[in-house]
């Protein structure tokens, strides 16, 4: 009966989704600690530290789904100790050559040399899905390359754009993310099994030989040296998921208020018989976006708590170790239910193009104060042109009157144009700028620069 | 099974107590629920805005423990709402009365509510806790009232002080932090059943008497108006613990540093089988002391995410409930470890008297330099003493000689005081100041306070 | 020149009011602590620890405002102690008696003392400022109590209240706030002069006399123990602060999603000669409100770096110390922006009460749908009304009708009503339940706290 | 008179440089305002946007050391806007031809693409200051590459090292922080000018060329599309001095733990005249290494606060905006004096190798536990070893005797080896494994790296 809502029944999957949650479960973490232990001693058994039959017989004995948590749970309890009752446990099912388990190693090597194994696998499941992620808003950034919609700066509204750029921007910054995964994958991915303070002594002169064999075996890389006390290259990853998140969690923010009954310009993928309220039928919430949105924040807090756990004592200490048990799960895990919410949302976007037309509009003309204020300037000079419009744009505001009128009837003003020059000034699809073209350079972009492959 | 470390079989006990993962378990959180609905139910039959029959069948047949979290879990994943489908499941227990379960309240209504019912058992579990800890640092601190330690600052040695003194700073911190628990008691254990916008719109006038009826008869306070859009309470509370954690984390970094091998004056409680390294066999690991410095930090970002959480949009959102739904049990169940853990330690900590002599004594007489130079200071100036008195401390320092032969060789100093005097001066003991009358004033006050009792 | 942005010329007001920059000043700093030397050396010439008048002499001549914060500066350089030289230039300043200055005292009695000093008149700028926007809140509470609009809940419409009822809630939380600051300020305001671990070794018996002479003179709180070790304190007072922020930022997104183009239905005051866009004339930007809401998430840090610094080792150390000295000014800086922002936006808003109708009634009578429902089930039984118009809603807004026309056009459910009843049921402000009496309950509670005399 | 302790005159050296300071000084901010708006005239006058002599007028007059800051200020405050003051100080200097200033820009191009230029100055200084971190810690570990010392493991001894191990360990993470910066540093490195929405709509089709050739002569890439809403690259770079800020606060926290008066074997430099206290001779305090080690946590406050201002809405906001105001400088200012503290230290430490010796020995060879351990296991298995030298070494513990007479003294154990091969298996030195090696697999690393080029 979980306590954390992350392992809820009825919640869990709105803060991770069940592959992730099987990456960072007890029964997987045991496996991998398994697997390490029968990496080190296979290597052990090659390099003739151990025994080749003992080595053998680990490697075919030793089988972690057999083994009872609850049992190692109730001997570690007694043994104040996070591994011992797991060795144990594995000498156990091994029998006689048991002995030879976990020799030379120490506690950490095994446990941190798992969780990488853990993050290799969770590194797969952010990458595939980031992965998606990029290749969906290619797809929508093309597919709304020229339809127009308000941009909006300060929460107002400020000049037109294209629905396609806001999907581009978006675009160019996970094809970003995608080049920083590749960066530091083969720098987080390593393992360690070093001995107790990463000098090998107990095994001596082959110790980095066996290391070097059993992580290679592992298809993890090795370290320079041990870096029981150099924990940046879980911070260096959690980083990079940071950034992820805070795309993620931005669109969701962006499509949260583009979805307001007020602005209605997207809505999230709706299924019949989803409810809103238990007591509004009317409600249509959004509350795929705001799941998306929510989840950028504790994550934040999980980096925040995963970069402070770099500053560990002396050769190594529980503490900072305690952080990452906490921080490094979380981290992925939120990021997982953050990606597939978001590929659900990208993949059954209502894009509803009417509606940004009127809002286009709703301002009648002064959306395009910058373009009459550019247009007057060549006539009157920049700095008049912007004292007359902007008194023209108060007016038009404060009476709530059409800018046009305002400005036909200003005396100073209405000499410089005529109505079809007005007119044309004033219809927002002639004021696109380049947006599509930029559309079209970051589509472009992404499909050479290989991360989408 | 679990994701998360604080519900993990072997590592779970180190993070929070099995006490507090009942409190916050998805059974107990279904059930505040219920019983939330049910009080509804019964306060409205009551006055009458749902037959009072109806409300009888309600309060008899709902019953938590017979519902099932899994059916309730597959169902709420079609609905995609986090309560929805808790209502059908009882609605179907109750039969034809099920009706009239969760009568004009909205989902927040519920969830809000139950949340707060958790809280009260939290709040009583932390509060006992916290008393029983100011309790043994009472007895510690009188226990130890004038046993002599070295006082350090920056990490080293600076001037003798008590090991009761110590405590006692604990203590007065202690006493401050149950006030503060006091305090904010009423203000938090609020409830809230007051309808989608908290204006009790579809019950209408009889609104608020419902709510305050149910609110009783539930032990829970009931609010000026509806808080769905203001948040305080929770971070008021989480505000509380993260300064109670952050003296526990204080206590067991203290501690830890104390333990050093080097230092070596408290260790924490060993027991027999106790194990520190699977491969170093002398190792005796601070590990509860670890576990107890180590909590601060990631409840502190609990309590960041939940300080965050205030910002509610409008009459209300979901952004900032998933947050609480994260952090508020994080922050409870983090510091249960915290406090259970210190009450061990405390209970069991064994005191090294011989060694805190002995460090007490390691600097050659150093540690008294203050006392030499405010004696010195009477008979030539305190400017002049400050000056000579320091070139001897480095000289000391420097040749790694005794603090009183270095004194008694400079021929402007010998002159000023006797052997016997310098040998007052440099006995620790004649320098404690008021540390017992310290003790024994913030023991008194303790007692006096009321929140011991 | 300085580097930080609080104390930039052309954006510092943005960040912080300078009536609190001149608390945390530098000079003002340095004031302080001259006031605490002062003060200490009063009281020892009192008690006779120094003789009266070389007391007098110290109390006369010294003033921090001739004193050269550069030379200072210079000489502390050299020293690498942030104090020794402020004692120096007093010391000079004062002359012969000079001597007398800091008898018995260590650095951190002094900072810490001066720190509260300066959080003192933090503090009377915090409550005051807090108490006039609870003042305002009030105003407009009332003002505003019959006012309808649109509740929403998910960023979507959901039913109406009333916009005073929206201010009540705040009012309700400033309300606590106020009743927070009065409950930590003896707590807080407490001041500590003991010596260099705080036992009062190199003055004696006499020293907790001096202490509670020099503290009360200076206007502070004596504490029952030095807390050098012990910084609750400063974490409690920032965690109100945070509570006090917290809401801000949320009036201050607020108003900011209320002022949006499409939503329109408040303004933030705007002068003539406000500039929205250095390229859009028509831009009127809700700069103090982005102001405002922004505001939060530094100060949120700040709070936290300090919760951080409770850590601190053995009898003192000067890590947590530094964290301090960043994070408690801040703190101050950034709520007194916060505060006299909200302020002049509460004083000048403009309400757009039209605007509030119009939305109102945008969604063509699905603002209503609980009512209908509510009011059918009364007739079918609530499980099928919901089921029955739940189907309407969804009707309704896909195919963008009158709520009504489906309402009527539906076999089942067009017999279960009149024309009439159905046009009084989707009458919204027959549907603003209790809120305009909250609101009132809101205010009298306020009024009799006794919290806003 | 600054308000934050960056900027104060006796504190400001002890949290960042003057160097750096100067780099996020107001006036340079300014400067480099004037430097874009300059380049983008320059370009457009190129391009023939605008007249080709009134862009050389611009270049020629423009001059932003004569600007006056507080005039600039004075007119901000009334036009409420953080840039058109700017550029009305602007165009006055300029006379006639500055109304071609900021042609078609918008605030954000000119205030974001500053930003960028300072930060690049910004990253030149931590390059280099990274670099010669690296330099500094190869050369210390190759001196003392074989200098045995005490490993220790949750604050206990575990196992002989060498110093050099412990450098080494930090070298292989400073190699990779400046891989870090090498792979950003073209990713972060880039500006902006595309108008209101990036769309580059006032200039139309020639705006992507200006705004490649203005960022170009300004030393920036271009990106692929306008990030006014893409906040990413800030974040990315904050995370990377997050990293070496943990690496040096753990240094810092390392080196304060080691110079401890019980520990004692490294010292801080030490300069004549510096005082440790204001009122105990004798303190020789850990300040710098107190000052490296505190900088850590108030830098990641500020990385955290630069994360969430990922968030921006729609096209973009000033809420994020002001929160990257407040963080990226105070993210380079804090990393400044990490830098040049860390830099000082390494210079000029002490390394006492005497009291590693003794620490090394104090133990009474329990130290070597494992070994013995491991020697006994291969005579008798190693679960019997591990639980016959367990026993010996709690006894050796609990009863303070030498491990090796223990050892002697078992019946079971010491027919298993003579006192000579006891001896040898005691004796530190001959258990430090491969730490030299290592030591030198890591600087040939660092030398192949190509990053100390």
């Amino acid at each position: 009966m979980a306590s954390h809502v992350l392992d809820f029944l009825i919640l869990g999957n709105n803060f991770s989704t069940s592959e992730m949650r099987a990456v960072w479960s007890e029964q997987n973490r045991l496996e991998k600690q398994v697997d390490v232990e029968v990496a080190l001693a296979k290597a052990e058994g090659e390099l003739g530290v151990i025994p080749a039959d003992v080595a053998d017989e680990i490697v075919k004995k030793a089988d972690a789904s057999k083994l009872s948590l609850q049992q190692i749970a109730d001997e570690a309890a007694k043994a104040k100790h996070s591994l011992m009752s797991t060795i144990n446990a594995l000498q156990k099912q091994v029998g006689e050559a048991g002995q030879f388990i976990h020799y030379g190693a120490t506690t950490q090597d095994i446990v941190d040399t798992a969780t990488v194994l853990q993050l290799k696998q969770s590194f797969a499941i952010v990458e595939r899905d980031t992965k998606l992620i990029a290749i969906e808003l290619k797809r929508l950034a093309k597919q709304y390359q020229y339809l127009p919609m308000v941009g909006r700066t300060h929460g107002m509204q400020a000049l037109p754009t294209t629905f396609g750029f806001k999907l581009a921007v978006w675009l160019d910054e996970f094809v970003r993310h995608l080049q920083r995964l590749t960066e530091i994958k083969q720098r987080v991915l390593v393992g360690n099994i070093s001995g107790a303070v990463c000098t090998y002594a107990s095994i001596g002169k082959l110790g980095p030989l066996i290391e070097a064999r059993a992580l290679s075996s592992l298809g993890l890389n090795t370290p320079n040296i041990g870096w029981q006390a150099a924990r940046d290259r879980f911070s260096e990853y959690a980083s990079v998921i940071a950034l992820i998140s805070g795309t993620l969690g931005k669109i969701g923010n962006e499509f949260y208020n583009l979805m307001r009954t007020e602005i209605n310009e997207v809505e999230e993928p709706f299924s019949e018989g989803k409810i809103g309220s238990t007591t509004m039928p009317h409600k249509r919430n959004p509350a795929a976006l705001e799941g998306l949105a929510s989840l950028t924040a504790p994550l934040l807090k999980s980096v925040a708590l995963i970069h402070e756990s770099m500053k560990v004592e002396h050769e190594r200490d529980a503490m900072s170790w305690r952080a990452e048990w906490i921080a490094l799960p979380e981290i992925n895990l939120y990021i997982s239910a953050q990606l597939q919410t978001a590929l659900t949302i990208l993949k059954g976007l209502k894009v509803n193009s009417d509606r940004m037309l009127e809002n286009l509009l709703m301002q009648n003309g002064l959306l395009l104060s910058e373009k009459v204020m550019f247009e007057i300037g060549k006539r009157l000079g920049k700095q008049t042109a912007h004292h007359l419009v902007y008194n023209c744009a108060m007016h038009a505001f404060e009476q709530n009157r059409a800018f046009k009128d305002i400005l036909l009837d200003d005396p100073l003003l209405n000499k410089e144009f005529t109505i079809a020059e007005l007119d044309s000034w004033l219809e927002p699809m002639n004021y696109l700028g380049t947006a599509p073209e930029k559309v079209q350079q970051v589509i472009n972009y992404a499909e050479q620069s290989g991360v989408l492959a």
